[in-house]
């Protein structure tokens, strides 16, 4: 009897190193100590209550299959949303929904790259972007960024300098995960003349857009579309602007011709999206512009809490983040995946204890981020202080 | 300035074949005419109303991530229906809750099956198992049936000789769509022989398992599970059973520890499905039963009515499928794709025409299926009977 074995790529997927820690949290949870998680990006705010109103009224028997490429009431509300944004020259043919923003980022890099292509990235980014490129078997090449400057662009000689004959894009979130870094005009102006130059495209994740906290708007890949409709992909989705993670939402906006063509295919390929997650997204047209307003000065608030927190934690290296929801720390330890498993295990004040992302799963490049951590403040500002104290007095005690 | 480009093998998938029709349809139905669907498989059967309350009594909020493998409400509810149906040794973690059957077959796909490796499958077959099979780079193989004999499997000799060392893997559905043919304990040992034989896979599409209209039982690979732990995998979903083809809701079952572990990886690589999806399908534990038998025995009534009138027609040939609501029909034509868009385009009768499917969309080999449709009949019996009609009476126009 022959053996059976599965694929060499199925083998070679990497879990996400934020599970590593997950067992200590349970062991911590389940022995009754309260565990503040600082490690996934799942805000705590609300979903606001014209999504609910969907659900509370529904009326559409059967649930049939939604467009492949989504219900036409929600491209109706979504093209609304981005002309009041100002993005005047979108039109609905240029709004693809896809099963949350993973889709639409697993779709726009399966149109652009085929097996052992290559794509940029700066580093850090989203471990998920490592996990969807390694399933497509496209090879995901770091820029180089640093805590030092806030994780800002390099200059454009070294970005030119990793393009080679296989490189087919450059694929970057701003504000990002998990940096909260955001990209000045300076910076998008610099990656639009790579991608002219070099024909290759710029995927853009823009899933933070709304959350920015200068004075600065965010700059968008969207309006320059009308200029460069071969090289631009938008990706967009609703779960953090609308804090509906588990409605898989998402968007690509191309004005590209041959890209659309295939993300059609690949739609149709898996059918439909979700038809209830896609009328519930269409009561986007409801919701109050103050929507945004109101989080967004609530995670500035948490941001400016976490940072004059951190200051007084002696050897501790951060930066001030323009958006989302994140920041990396530096922290003065040799490893930072260690002392995480040391918190969950060992440390608590008043039986409480903080759950923290490594920064390193965030790096593709080994040996870099080791002693870093994420943090996403997606509990209230009094919870904060609490964890950032308990990482300050977990930092002597592990280091005492 | 450099020239852009798309992926090849974005530009190697292909459209269904249904699609070619979709223009003649549009302009029959925006001049007034009637079109009755035979073409696609959304039943128009209501949604059990169990489902439908859940969402009218929602109360979660954030919508927060679901469970990368599923909601553990909702695979509780699913392990009680798979012990209702006599698979009793299986367990909560051997089912991993998927967005639709379509991601249960991609990922059950990639599992097992490197770039060029080649997976089975009987001809004809579903169009979009090609789709994602080109996707990840996988060669389908044919296994040829004929409409001759009902598309019964050939021998065990004829299917060893199609393996070799890059097979990975047998697919089917059983009862298959597009022929409704439902495979007997023989044919499913035979393929279990030749698994095992072979060190490769069964990947079992039972979608349509509960719609069997002969006295024998769906045969499923579930209760073979402990027996061949390693070689077997089933593939199941909500959407043609509970007319919730919008619910994005399929599952992968397997016993295989190496199967699944790859499979949590792909899971967790696009984070969550719809937890809104979820917990309505968590309300399969209050459907009644008879929700099958009074669905199974009005899909068994218009079956009757189609073969009873499609007999009515001179050179039609077709057989009696045992399952799901498919059935493939032979004309005494050349070209059924061009007849179909003859219904569309010119052929009415009380201002009334038919969209059909072509049966070469459902087969890979060159030049087969060219005569023959596919008729989902996902229409009640009075309009499946005037759907023949035009059929018989649009052949004697065509060919006359």
């Amino acid at each position: 009897m022959a053996q059976v074995s599965t694929s060499h790529r199925g083998n070679a997927l990497n879990y996400s190193s934020i599970r590593k820690l997950l067992p200590y949290a349970k062991k911590a949870i389940e022995s009754g100590v309260k565990v503040i998680k600082l490690n996934i990006g799942d805000p705590d705010l609300k979903t606001p209550k014209e999504f609910l109103n969907v659900l509370q009224n529904w009326d559409i028997d059967p649930i049939r299959y939604a467009q492949p490429a989504g219900e036409p009431e929600l491209i109706k509300a979504l093209l609304s949303y981005y002309h009041d944004c100002g993005y005047i020259d979108l039109s609905a043919e240029d709004i693809i929904v896809t099963i949350g923003g993973s889709e639409a980022l697993s779709m726009a890099m399966f149109a652009v790259a085929d097996i052992g292509d290559e794509i940029l990235v700066p580093e850090p980014f989203f471990a998920n972007y490592s996990i969807l490129a390694s399933q497509l078997s496209i090879k995901l090449v770091p820029i180089p960024t640093s805590i030092k400057n806030g994780f800002r662009l390099p200059n454009k000689k070294k970005i030119m300098g990793l393009i080679n004959e296989r490189t087919k894009a450059v694929l970057y979130s701003s504000p990002g995960n998990p940096t909260g870094t955001t990209y000045n005009e300076k910076e998008i102006t610099m990656l639009l003349e790579i991608a002219k130059e070099k024909g290759i495209y710029l995927i853009s994740d823009e899933v933070y857009r709304e959350f920015i906290f200068s004075d600065d708007k965010h700059v968008s890949l969207v309006p320059y579309m009308n200029k460069y409709p071969n090289n631009l992909i938008m990706l967009d989705s609703f779960s953090k602007r609308y804090n509906l993670c588990g409605a898989r939402l998402g968007m690509l906006v191309s004005k590209s011709e041959k890209v659309k063509d295939i993300v059609l295919r690949l739609a149709n390929g898996r059918l439909s999206g979700g038809l209830i997650d896609q009328m519930m997204g269409a009561a986007l047209k409801d919701v109050p512009k103050k929507h945004f307003v109101n989080s967004t000065k609530e995670l500035k608030k948490r941001r400016d809490v976490v940072i004059n927190n951190l200051k007084k934690i002696k050897g501790v290296k951060t930066y001030v983040p323009d958006g989302a929801f994140y920041l990396m720390v530096e922290l003065p330890i040799k490893d930072a995946e260690d002392f995480s498993r040391f918190l969950l295990e060992e440390f608590r004040i008043d039986n409480t204890t903080v759950m923290l992302a490594p920064g390193k799963g965030f790096y593709l490049t080994k040996n870099k981020g080791i002693n870093e951590i994420r943090i996403a403040y997606v509990v209230n500002s009094a919870e904060l202080k609490k964890a950032i104290d308990i990482i300050g007095k977990g930092l002597e005690a592990y280091t005492g």
